[in-house]
This record gives structure tokens, sequence and C-alpha cells, in this order.
């Protein structure tokens, strides 16, 4: 396809795309002449990929590139989607370094619920620091309520990791992608973009819940 | 206390809280004397969370604004939360419309969990334009996942409101805070400040079961 239905089929501007290409952000198309060239299906979900990235998940250009360096440069399932999380968790890290009492309280956490992390890895940093944010607005988040999420989080992440693992055996053989690429972008948009997926519906259940109680209260 | 301590207790320069009180984001403090003020704990309190609302949650002066405004105006505890709620959700809202197929999901969602929401209300939306984005990139999210996401949530959303309402009911005496208030701050500060929580814990125990998927794949 020309330019003009790349554009059209990703929902963006010629002038985002030419900038992308530029950036080295969307790989260059088959040049047809001195100055056209040919974009395929995978041009398609690369644009919509860094669309997503970047309005829906809020993540600046420069995470957008490392995300996909990561996906790009993957040598195997596990190191690519490894690297992308890393990168992915980042790019929550706001600089502030977390106190030693919160990333005390998160090792407390995972070594309750039988897990591990390698030390200093950015989620857990990520996590502390969400936790010295609570306590400085007084309202400090309880041990009960992070194992109440870890609890939670474990059967969606096992049925979540499944799905995108499937991704990268599953995959037609017809398909120009290899299984890795395809696995990383998975699991990527499977942690990123599945979050406002969650958080809605968290907000939804707490108005529900919140709704029954006052009904409750008011019958009572 | 006075504004340099003020600054000093809130961690923010003493330019952006004259800026906060020109805006009308701040109250102003008890006059003492011609040009200056004297301010207290509830002014502090009041920083960390617009801090908070800003660069925790990334929300822009103006949402900031909002929903303040739907703490200030709080006239009863149920209108207060839920006015909160509906603006909070309505950041989230990109601006394009959702698909009829996606809200049509929503509905189907809401109704095998018992839920309901008012027609229209914001977070059906943010959820519909979830789906739509999902689908947009070829990875649909199932409603086997939204059910899971929906069984998940729950649990935690029933803890979290429960807490929430014992901060209004157990202000203790002496505090300067009206319960509403109170509660309407921890409301916005567990909705939002929270989600950074989940959303790490979710990301570590998508880390934990790759792992042992792994490692069982090793074994076998």
């Amino acid at each position: 396809m020309w330019m003009a239905e790349l554009a059209a089929r990703s929902g963006l501007s010629v002038a985002t795309i030419k900038y992308y290409l530029r950036e080295g952000l969307l790989p260059p198309g088959e040049a047809a002449g001195a100055t056209r060239a040919r974009y395929d299906v995978t041009h398609v979900r690369r644009l919509r990929l860094i669309r997503a990235l970047t309005e829906v998940a809020g993540l600046s250009l420069d995470t957008v590139r490392q995300v996909l360096e990561g996906i790009d440069s993957a040598g195997s399932w596990h190191q690519a989607v490894g690297s992308a999380h890393t990168r992915l968790a980042g790019s929550g890290d706001d600089g502030a370094g977390p106190t030693a009492a919160s990333l005390a309280r998160v090792d407390a956490m995972l070594a309750r619920q039988g897990w591990e992390l390698a030390p200093d890895h950015p989620n857990a940093r990520v996590l502390a620091r969400a936790l010295d944010v609570l306590d400085g607005l007084d309202h400090p988040a309880s041990d009960t309520l992070l194992d109440l999420y870890a609890a939670a989080m474990r059967p969606l992440a096992a049925h979540e990791v499944l799905a995108v693992r499937r991704v990268g055996s599953d995959r037609p053989g017809g398909s120009d992608e290899p299984p890795v690429e395809a696995s990383v972008e998975a699991a990527v948009i499977g942690t990123l973009l599945q979050e406002p997926l969650l958080l809605a519906i968290r907000r939804i259940a707490q108005e529900n819940i919140s709704r029954e109680l006052d009904e409750d209260e008011a019958r009572s």
C-alpha cells in the first residue's frame, strides 16, 4: 500500500508517520522509485501499537522507542518479554528513590507470596515508591491490602501469561512475523493496554458495592 | 505556620503554592497582617493531595480542580463519592466515542455480574473504549477475561469501599475536617492512587508465573 492508505488505516496523519520514519520508530517501506515506498500490514500494526502506547498508555516517545527496540532485538521469548517488562517498569519510576522501609515491606510481601524478584528490580522500586506516596498522604496501604491485591492478581496473571505464550506458539505458519516478536507485542499489549480494562472494572465494582451498602443501610 | 514551613512540609516551592492560591486550588490562609497569612495542617494535606494527583496519577490541573470542587461542595457521603468518581472517570475519556458493539459487550458483562450503571455512565464508556483499542490492535479481550477481572475485583472493591466508609465514620472528634470531606479524599486516594500499587503487583505476579512456567518446562 502507499503512504495515503497507511495513514487512513492507522488513523495517523502523513506528517506523523513521516516523523516516526525519520525517528526510526517505524521501519522503512520497500522502495518503489526515487520518492515512493510501499508499506504492508506489519507497518499498519506497528503504527497502531505506537498509537496505543502513546495515546492509551500515555508513554513518552522515548519510552515507546525503548519498548519497540526490546521487541525488535529479542533473541528468545523469555529474554524478550523480560526486557520489555523491565523497560515498562522503568517508565513508572519517577526518579525519586523509595525509602528503605518501603523496600523492606515489598520484600516481606514477596516472601509471604512465595515470589522472587532480582534485587533492585524496577517493579519492586515502583511498588515501594507507591507505598511511600500513600504514607505521605496519611493513607498508608496495609499489608492486608497488599496481600489481597496479590491474591486477586494471581489467577489473572496466570491467565494472561498463558494467553501470551499461546500467541507465540500457535502463530499460523503463513504469518510474516516471527513468533518471538508476536509474543513480545502480545506481552506489551497485555501488560500495558489491558490496564485500563482492569481499572475501569475496579471502579465499576466499587460503585456497585457502594450502592449495595447504601441499600442495606436504608433497609436496616 | 508561615509560607516557608508550608513549602517545606508539602515539598512544593513557594512559587508553586502561590500559583495554586491564585488559581483557587488551595484555600487562603488566615490573614496575619497586610502581607502575611498563617496556614495549618489542612493546607499541608491539600497540597500533598494536589501533588499526588498531578505527579502520581498524572491528572491535569483542570481535572484536579474538578476533583477538589467535588470534595469541597459535597453535601452527603454518597453524592460526594459518586461525583468524584464520575469526574475521575471522565478524565480517562479520550474524546473518541466507543462503538455500539463494545457498549453492548459492557452491558452484557454488567448483566452477567449482577451490576448496574446509569446509561452512558463515564466508566461504561471508558471500558468500552478500552475494548475498542484492543480490537484495533488485533488483541481483542474475551468475555472470559472481563469476567475474570470482575471476579478478581469484587473482594478488593468491597475491602476498599468499607475502608473509605470507616474514614468517614471513625474520624477522631478533634479533627478539623468534616467526615464527608475526609471520606471523599479517601475515596479519591483509594481509587486513583492505589492504582499504581495494584498494577505493580500484577506485573510482579506475571513475572513470577512466567518464571515458574519456564522452570516447569525445563524440568519436563
